[in-house]
């Protein structure tokens, strides 16, 4: 029996110092303000900065924070180090940025130049590129997952709906592609439907693949499944795959039949909404591992 | 150097044994004709069956020919052995039928469970799949490049353009990700701009494929390229890439700088017409193989 899911939000992490102000940059989301919460449960304190653009404004609100250009390098650097963050943790989808809009300040330039190819390397390339020169910088780089354990999904199934064989061996055939297309620094999912691979994910994101994979669905068939996995060697402090009750509406509404994640490697945005509309959309929701068989999870 | 790639478009070809009359099963698109022209001028006869929907009645119009349903497998075997057909071509692009629009006659459902779950199992499956069957009830089953020497791509470059030094880099990129792709049975194609791995193709088809690599492209960096390649032991008999005008009209639309094909295993609609769009354009037509350097094949 897998242990439950939905466990305390606000528990303090494991292997978190005392914490002193923990600086948040955030995007879009829920997440920057559930981290901020679990630094404050922990008796820590936070700052955020709220990416121009991306960072919800009624989302960061509640907490300190100010509002910076994402190429804003020097003036978010700075706002850091005069509120005593030293740790950081990078929270929220931002996209990838062009460099017609980036208009990077002088510190912005120096660091684009460090960064360099990166740029255009792959999101793990850039990712690893931005938490390897905050590191240079002076702070300490942490993933999101170290402060919101009870939203890291787990091993197996959450909700009331298990997949059926078919889905066991759509789950292994996603696993698969996945992991392939991984190890070229591509996407971090797939759909597939009875064997068949409806759509693969690189830059356009989750949403859009969902939607590509709903109207190229084989009728007659029973429903896919969306698999998303860590890439092998990703920087776990910048990217891990964020599933949310947006996710499973969409999910839904491609006619599919439930999700598969990597446990351990998911954020969760809300754990009990994402099942709550799991189970009344008649989805399951599996954590998987990139070892072992899919049934060995159930 | 490399030979012409623009030959005699009616040269008979090696290999095909004194023709009789050949069956055409025809999808969308000119190469139909084509081969029926290339069987003609050989001294062969033709008899081609267009698939309703699909077949282009202008382009099957001016040799003897019925449109006939996909899923009517009986019709279509009856009327090639009433045409006295023993060798068979499928050329041009069907879409994956759905199971609600099939209707197959008795013979087609038959044949359908003969198929049974490679219906669902990839387009190779499927393909290799009917033609194993098409074997079965006695035909033998050309590939169309059997009789479209002049059509099918060779190595080097085509045209004016040449790939430079960062388009090289993407092509190779992409020549990885699509043999890693097809090794899984996914799609023919991939966009890599600038190291950067914009949109994989999988069951959307390449138009798609295209226009949304068009969408996320990266301002201020050079355009990508269109890598296209024949799957890791695809059926060739019945489903190699094809490029067209059109093709090079859309490449060029979604801000490419080049398409790269597998050379002695893509079908170029309109060779010369390819090469004139793509010179216009300031696109690059360059035909790669799986094994050694792209720079080598230049």
């Amino acid at each position: 029996m897998a242990p439950d899911p939905l466990g305390d939000q606000v528990s303090p992490s494991s292997g978190i110092s005392a914490p002193g102000c923990v600086g948040i940059l955030a995007g879009g989301g829920p997440l920057p303000a559930q981290v901020a919460q679990s630094v404050v449960a922990a008796g820590g304190s936070v700052f955020i900065i709220g990416f121009e653009g991306f960072a919800e404004p009624d989302v960061i609100a509640p907490w300190p924070h100010r509002f910076i250009r994402l190429a804003a390098a020097g003036e978010i650097l700075s706002t850091l180090r005069q509120h005593n963050c030293r740790e950081l943790v990078l929270i929220g989808p931002v996209r990838r940025p062009s460099f017609a809009t980036l208009r990077p300040d002088a510190a912005g330039a120096r660091i684009l130049a460090r960064i360099g190819r990166a740029l255009f390397s792959g999101d793990d390339g850039l990712l690893g590129a931005i938490v390897r020169v905050l590191g240079e910088e002076g702070f300490v780089v942490r993933g999101a997952h170290d402060y919101l354990h009870a939203s890291v999904g787990r091993r197996g199934v959450m909700g009331a709906v298990r997949p059926d064989s078919i889905a066991v061996s759509d789950i292994t055939r996603g696993r698969n592609v996945v992991v392939a297309m991984g190890g070229l620094d591509i996407g971090q999912g797939c759909v597939v439907q009875d064997g068949l691979v409806l759509a693969v994910e690189a830059i356009e994101g989750t949403d859009e693949m969902l939607e590509r994979a709903g109207r190229y669905r084989q009728d007659g068939r029973p429903g896919g499944v969306l698999v998303k996995m860590v890439k092998p060697g990703q920087e776990r402090r910048a990217d891990l795959p964020t599933i949310g009750p947006e996710t499973v509406r969409r999910a839904a509404r491609a006619g599919l039949r439930g999700i598969a994640f990597e446990a351990g490697a998911t954020l969760l945005t809300d754990p009990r909404e994402c099942v709550a509309r799991a189970d009344a959309a008649g989805l399951f929701l599996v954590g998987i591992t990139t070892d072992g068989t899919v049934e060995s999870l159930l």
